[in-house]
C-alpha cells in the first residue's frame, strides 16, 4: 500500500501545484521554500482519535480537513496567510488505500481552497489509534505586529468573530477558519492583541488576559450564540458559549475608535462583536450579566 | 500538569535563547521567523512507541533525542543548516511531569548541540502510546542544487559515510546527524545526489536510483561494517548493513573526480567510503561479491 499511496500522491495536483517559491516539494529528504521579503510564520497542531475526533461517527475527509483547519485558524490568529504545509499521518494498521486516499482528499481540498501547497510529510502504518499532524508556513507583512497573544491594553474593546457554543453538533468539523477576516483586518486596521479561541471562549480570553497582564469583562448579553444552540435554554446558551470549545472564532482586541470603524466598514467579511473589555489586572476575569452584577469568570473548556 | 510543564518549557534556556530571526517564538498561536537570503528547507519526522523505540528499553532523554535527530539527518542529507524546529507530543495518560521533562531535556541538548532554535509545539495527553514528531526548518545556499535525491548521474561514484549494520544495539538512539559533513561538502564540492539511509542502505540506494532513474553496482567487500557487527560471522556482517535500516548516515553520488579530492582532503569530518557506482537504469541493482560476480540486489529494510 505504501508504494500504491505515495504514487497516488504524488500525481496528485494538489502535491504538483507549480509555485515558483517551492524550489523542492514532495519527494526528497525535506522540501526547500525560496525566501521571501515577508516575515515567516509557523504553526503545528496535531489530532488524534477520541480526542479530536471519532472514526466511528465522523469521515474521514471531514477529519483530514479538520487536521488542517486547526492550523489554518492559528495561522488567521498571526493575521498571516498561509501558504506551505508539511503533514505527519500515523494510520492505524487497518487503514485500507481508500481510507487514505480519502483522509488525504480532505487535507487537499481545503489546502486548495486557502492555497496552501503540501510540500512534505511522514507517513507510518503502527499499532495505535489515527493521529494527523500539520505544520503550517505562512507570511505577513512586517507591519503586522499586533496580532500577538499578549499586545491587550487597558480600556481595549473585545471582539469575537462568528458565534460560540455547540461546535460538537458538527462546526468543530466544517468551520471555516478565519483567513480571510484576519488578511483584511492585517491590512486594513491596528489589532491591539489576537488569538483564536480553540479551547474554549473563556480560556482562550484567559490565555490572552494572562499573556498581557490585564484583566477582562464580558457582558453576557452580548456574547453571539451559535445556530447549534438556539433552542437551548439561556444559561445553557450561555454556558455552552463560554465552556463549550472548538469554535475557531477569532478574538481580538482594539482601541474603542478602531471598533467604530470596523463596525461601519462593509468590507469586513463576517459578524464582528464587541463583548466586553479590557480592565486592569487586579480586576481579573468578570462577567456582567443581565440585572448589571459583575460575577468572577472561572475558565474552564471541554476536556479531550 | 500543562500548566506546571508550560511553566518549565517557557523558562528553559533552550526556549529562551535571544535569535534575531526569531520574531515571535513559543507562546503565541505560532511562531515568526524573519526572512533570510538562504533557501529555507523543511522536512518532517515522526517517531512512534512501538516502531521506532520502546519506552520498556530506551531512556526518554535518549528517544526525544532520536525525534530531533532523525529530522536533522534528512536536514543533512539536503545539505542544509538546521535552525528552527516545532514539536509535537502526545503523551500517553500515565506521563509524569518529570516524564514529561525528561524526554524534552533529549531534545533540547540535541537542538542545542546543532544550534537549533525551538519556536513552537502542541503538547496533548491521549489515550494513545507516546508518539513525538518534530519540523525542521534549515537553510542553505541557492547554489547547493545539487543535494536532491534524483541527481545521480552515469559513472557517479556512490559514496557512504560512518558505516552500517546493527543499529538495534544503539546506534538508532545515539547517531551523530552527519550536518557538519554535509555543510562542509556542500560548502567545498558539488555532489549530484544525496539521501540519508534511514530506512536501510539497500531500501535508500533504490529510492535514489529510481528518483535518479539509474542504476546501481554495490562492492560488497567495501561496505564499511559498523563495530557492533564486528564479531558476528560475514554473511551476517553483509545482511545487517545491507537491511538493518536506522544507520542514519549519507549516501551521496558524485564524479570519480570530486570522490578523489574528497578522499585526500584532511578536513572532512568523518570517514568516506567509495562502496559502488551509478550504472544505467537497466542494470538495476547488483552486488558484485568477493569473486567478482554480480547477483541483484534485492532490497529490504527493517519492517517497523
Amino acid at each position: 500500500m505504501e508504494h500504491e499511496f505515495h504514487q497516488w500522491l504524488r500525481d496528485h495536483p494538489s502535491i504538483n501545484r507549480p509555485d515558483k517559491s517551492i524550489l523542492v516539494g514532495i519527494g526528497d529528504d525535506g522540501a526547500v521554500l525560496s525566501s521571501e521579503s515577508a516575515h515567516t510564520v509557523v504553526t503545528t497542531d496535531t489530532i488524534a482519535e477520541g480526542t479530536h475526533f471519532d472514526t466511528s461517527i465522523h469521515s474521514l475527509d471531514l477529519i483530514g480537513r479538520k487536521a488542517l483547519a486547526v492550523n489554518l485558524s492559528d495561522i488567521a490568529a498571526m493575521g498571516a496567510s498561509p501558504s506551505h504545509a508539511v503533514l505527519t499521518l500515523l494510520l492505524p494498521r487497518h487503514f485500507s488505500l481508500a481510507d487514505t486516499k480519502q483522509l488525504c482528499s480532505g487535507i487537499f481540498e481545503i489546502a486548495a481552497n486557502y492555497d496552501v501547497a503540501i510540500i512534505g510529510g511522514d507517513t507510518n502504518k503502527w499499532d495505535g489509534k489515527l493521529v494527523i499532524g500539520a505544520t503550517l508556513i505562512g507570511h505577513r507583512s512586517p507591519s503586522t505586529t499586533g496580532w500577538r497573544i499578549n499586545g491587550a491594553k487597558q480600556a481595549d474593546r473585545v471582539v469575537v468573530s462568528g458565534s460560540f457554543g455547540g461546535s460538537i453538533k458538527g462546526h468543530h468539523l466544517t468551520f471555516e477558519p478565519r483567513i480571510q477576516l484576519a488578511n483584511y483586518l492585517a491590512e486594513h486596521y491596528e489589532i491591539h492583541a489576537a488569538t483564536d479561541a480553540s479551547d474554549s471562549l473563556s480560556l482562550d480570553l484567559q490565555l490572552l488576559a494572562q499573556a498581557s497582564n490585564v484583566g477582562v469583562d464580558i457582558d453576557v448579553d452580548k456574547i453571539p450564540i451559535s445556530d447549534a444552540l438556539k433552542t437551548a435554554e439561556t444559561q445553557t446558551q450561555l454556558d455552552g458559549a463560554l465552556y463549550d470549545g472548538e469554535d475557531f472564532e477569532l478574538i481580538l482586541t482594539m482601541t474603542a475608535d478602531v471598533f467604530e470603524q470596523i463596525n461601519s466598514d462593509s468590507n469586513v467579511p463576517c459578524q464582528l462583536t464587541n463583548i466586553g473589555e479590557i480592565t486592569p489586572v487586579t480586576q481579573g476575569l468578570r462577567l456582567l450579566d443581565t440585572n448589571g452584577t459583575f460575577h468572577p469568570l472561572i475558565p474552564r473548556g471541554y476536556v479531550h
